[in-house]
C-alpha cells in the first residue's frame, strides 16, 4: 500500500436539505480538502447519493472512519471510506473464452487497473490459458458439471473468503451462481453479459440476435443477483452489424464490446464510482 | 418524373451458381451498363438477394420489365424494377408527437428525400401542426378511439388506395394497425419504435428503460407486421444516458434517435436498398 | 419569468484548499440547499471551476448576489449567478443554409431550449425562410458584401445591444466577424464549424475532407474568437463516411452532425454548464 | 495452405461501360461462381475499382492468373488474384508501447486474423515483451538511434525481403521510415497514428489534443508514404473525452482506439478489401 493521503467517501441516505453542505463542512472541519464531489438525488425514491475524494495528510483511515461514524448516523447514511492507496483484491472467474481475462491481465500489468489479483478461477485446466502470462497469480482449476455444482461452489466460496477477495468478476464465466452465493456476493460480484440487456437474456445471445435480425449488438456489465441477467446495470456498449454477419461474426465483434465494457466497468468500480440504488446503479463518471 | 436513364433492380431467388454472371450478362446484352451491384447469399435459408443500378438510355421501364420477365422466371426470382426518376408516393401517419414529421418534411423540402408526399394522416386536427408548413400537402384528420377504430381504419385504407400510396410511414403514429391492414401493407409500411428492440416492446418504452436502469437507449425502424414490435428490423441507433436522466430526459434524447433512424430508413427504402428476408431484412448500404 | 426558487452559480478562481467546503458552507449559511455541485481543478493552470445549483425560497437574485459578493472577493472569484426562471435572450445568425435554424426553432417551440429568441439575423431575405414559422420572432435582413461589411456589422452590433441579447449563435452564418465584434462578444458568441477541428479549418471543409479521404467527418461548436476556427471548443461529434460518399453526401451527412452538436451546445450553455478556461472550456455534463 | 477453392480478385482500371458484366462473364465462362462482388466508380478520377470473391474448384491460382491476364489487358487493369487459403506474411514493428502488438498476437492466436507472422521487429530487447507469448515467432531486436538509422534500416530491409514479408505493420513503431523504404513498401506498409488525422500530425498528438481542448480524440490507420502522416487513410475511430482528462488519460483512452482501429484495418487488408486510389483508399466493407 502506497500512502497517498487521498481518500474516497461514498454514501447514500434519505434526501433532505443541507446534506452537501453538512458533509463538506464535516470533512473540512476535520482538516480534509475536497478534490472531487459528485452527488445525485433520486427524485423517485427520495434517496441521496454522494462520492467525495478528499485529501487528509494528518489522519489515517481508522481515525477518519471513527470521526465520520457519529456524523453519518445523524443522516442514516450507508457509507464506505477507502484509502486510495489501498488496492482492492479481485478474483477473476473464467471459462474457456479468455478474451476478457487476457484483456484484464494486460491492462493490469501496464497499470490501467489499480488492483491486486486475488486469483484466477477456471473450469478448464491451466494449460487452456498457456498463452497468457499467469506468473505470480494464484490459479485454481475448479471443474464443474451438474453433479459437482454444489461442491465446486463450496470450494469457490472458500477461495473467495480465504483470499480476502473484495470483488468477484465473472469474465465470461458461463456458469450461473447459486442464489445463495449470489446473495453472499451482493454488490461485489460483476458479470459481463454478451447482449444489450434486457434484450436476449439467457443462453447464446448472439444466436438470438442473429435470428432476430438486429442491426446493433451489445454487451452489458451488471451486478450479479439471484435473478439471471436481471442485476443492476453498470455499463453497456454496442457495435453495428449487418445482414451479412453470421452468428460467428457477431461472436467475434461481440468479444471487442465485452472486453471494453468489462474493463471500463472495472475501472469505474475500482475508483468507487459505482453505487447501488435498488435494482439500478448510480455511476459517477469523471 | 425526370428521365434519368437509370434503373434499380432488386431481386431474390433460391441461391445457385452463376446468378451474378447471368444477371450481369442479361443486362449487358440488353444494352444496360451496370453502375452498382450488391448481393448477399443467406447460407441459412439458401436464398440469394441482389440490387443493381444500371443505365439504359434506349429502353424505358416497360420494355426493360418485359425483357427481364422471362429471364427472371428461369431463376424463380421475385423482383422489382424502378426507374430512378419515378418518385414513390409516401403517406405519413402521425400523432401529436410531430418531431419525426417535422424532420421528414424539412428533409423532403431541401431535397434529401426523393419522394412525393401522398398525404399526412393525423389523429389530431390540423391546428395541432400549425407550426409546420403543410402547404400543398393533403392533410387528413382521422380521429380514433376504441369505438371508431374500424371505421377510421376503413377511411385510412381508402386514402391509401385512392392516393396511390406506395409506402406508409408510421412517424410516431401511436396506433396499432389491425392485422388485416398490417397484412395488406406487408413490406410497404414502416414504423419507428422508440426502443432498442427487442428490449422494451409495447407501451411507454422510455419509462420501461428508466425503470430497468439501462445506460443506453435506442430506437428501431421496422416493417409493420401483425405481431406488435416484431416486424423485420431495418435500422437502429442508440444514445448514452445516465442515472441522472429522468423519463422525460429519455423522451427528449429519444426524439433525436427516432428522427435520425427514421430518416435514414426512409432514404434507404427510397433508394431500394431494403429487401425483405423472411422475418429479417437485407439492407444494402452504399 | 417563472419563479423557481432555483439558482445556478458558476465560478472560477485560483485553486486552494477548502473552496468546496467554503462555498457549500456559505450557501447553506444563507439558507440555500445545494441540489447539484460539480467542480474541476485544472492542475496545469492552478485554476478551479465550480457549478452549483441550489434552492433558496427566501432570497431573490439581487439579495443572493449581494450576499455572495464579499465572500467571492476572498477567493478572487469570477462568478455568475442566475435565477433559473430567467431565460436568456438568444440572437440567431443564419445564411441560406437554414438546417440549424430550423432545428433550433423546432426544439425551442416544443420546450427543449429554455430561452427567448431575441431575433433572427439573415443575409438573405425573409422569403428564403418561408417554410419556417418565424411568427413573433423579430427578423432582420442584413445583406452583406465586401464593401458593406463595416456598415452591416455596425447594424448587427446595434441589434445585439438594443435587443438585450445575451448569446449570439452563428447557426451556419458563413460570415467572419471582425476582430472587434469577436472581442466584444467574447464568451457569448458560439459558432458551429462544419469540421472536426482542428482538422479542416477555413472554407469548404467537406470538400477538404473528401480530398483527404477521411473515414469520419465531424462538426465542432466553439466560442468565437478573433482567430478563425481557433476558439475554445465546447462540443464535437462525428459520423462515419466511405469512399463512395461525394462532397455532396458529406454535406448532407454533415447537416445532421451540425444540428445535433449545435443543439447540445445550446442546451449546455443555457444550463450554465459551459465555463471558459483560457483557450479551452470546462463543460459540466449532467 | 488450406485448399478452399475460393479466390479474391481485386482490380482497378479506367472506367467505361460494361466492365462489371465483362468481368462477371469472364469468370463465369472460366467456370467460376461469384460469391461477392463490390465495385466503385470514382466520378472525379474516372477510375473504376472492383473486388470479387469467387469459387473455382477446377483451376488453381496459376491457371486462373494465366486466364485473366489477357482479359485484363483489354481494360488496362491493375489486378491481384489471391487464393483465399494462402495466408499473407506479416511483419510487426513495435516500440516499447506494446498494446497493439499484444492485441494483434491475441487475435491471431484465436483465429481472428488469418495471416502468418513473418516476425516481430523491436527497437527494445525481447525482455521488454516478456509478458507476451512470442513462442515460435522470429524476434529481431534492431535498436536505433540517429547515428545507426541507416544501418538499422538496411537490416530491417533485409529481414523484410528474406522473410518473404507481404505486409509491414507499424504497430506503434515510433520511428519514421526513410523515403526510400517508404517507397519500397508502397501499398504494403500500414501505420497506426494516434490522432484523428489530419488533426495533430507529428509528435505527441495526445498532448497536442489536450492543449487544444478537443472533446473527441481518435486514431488513424493509413498506408505509409514518404510524407509523414499524409498517407492514404484506411480506417479511423474516436472516443469522447472531457476537460477533466489529463494527457495521460488521453494516452490510456487512445490505446483502446489505436488497437481496435489497427485490428480492423488488418482484417480488412487481409481480406483484400483495401484498394489504393491515389492519395485515398477504397475500402469495401462487408
Amino acid at each position: 500500500m502506497t500512502a497517498t493521503g487521498q481518500f474516497v467517501l461514498t454514501l447514500s441516505c434519505p434526501d433532505r436539505a443541507g446534506i452537501v453542505a453538512a458533509v463538506s463542512n464535516h470533512l473540512a472541519g476535520q482538516g480534509g480538502n475536497i478534490l472531487e464531489a459528485q452527488q445525485f438525488g433520486d427524485a423517485e425514491t427520495g434517496r441521496f447519493f454522494m462520492r467525495l475524494v478528499f485529501e487528509d495528510t494528518e489522519r489515517d483511515l481508522a481515525a477518519l472512519e471513527a470521526g465520520f461514524d457519529a456524523f453519518a448516523k445523524q443522516f442514516a447514511m450507508q457509507w464506505t471510506l477507502r484509502d486510495r492507496g489501498q488496492r482492492r483484491r479481485v478474483m477473476l472467474l473464467v471459462s474457456k473464452f479468455d478474451h476478457c481475462l487476457a484483456d484484464i491481465l494486460y491492462r493490469w500489468r501496464i497499470g490501467e487497473l489499480p488492483m491486486d489479483i486475488a486469483g484466477v478461477v477456471a473450469n478448464h485446466p491451466r494449460e487452456t490459458y498457456r498463452h497468457l502470462d499467469l506468473d505470480g497469480i494464484p490459479f485454481h482449476h475448479l471443474p464443474v458439471d451438474h453433479r459437482s455444482r454444489t461442491d465446486q461452489e463450496a470450494a469457490l466460496t472458500r477461495l473467495i473468503d480465504e483470499s480476502g477477495t473484495d470483488l468477484v468478476v465473472l469474465a465470461r464465466y458461463m456458469q450461473i451462481l447459486s442464489n445463495e452465493l449470489a446473495r453472499k456476493l451482493a454488490g461485489r460480484c460483476i458479470n459481463i453479459h454478451h447482449s444489450f440487456l434486457p434484450g436476449f437474456k439467457g443462453a447464446r445471445p448472439y444466436h438470438q440476435a442473429h435470428r432476430r435480425g438486429v442491426k446493433l449488438i451489445g454487451a452489458t456489465a451488471h451486478f450479479v443477483t439471484a435473478e439471471l441477467d436481471e442485476g443492476p446495470i453498470i455499463e453497456q456498449d454496442i457495435e453495428r452489424v449487418t445482414h451479412a454477419d453470421t452468428p460467428e461474426d457477431l461472436i467475434r465483434i461481440g468479444r471487442d464490446i465485452e472486453r471494453r465494457v468489462l474493463a471500463r466497468t472495472l475501472r469505474l468500480y475500482l475508483d468507487d464510482r459505482v453505487l447501488l440504488n435498488g435494482a439500478k446503479t448510480v455511476v459517477f463518471h469523471s
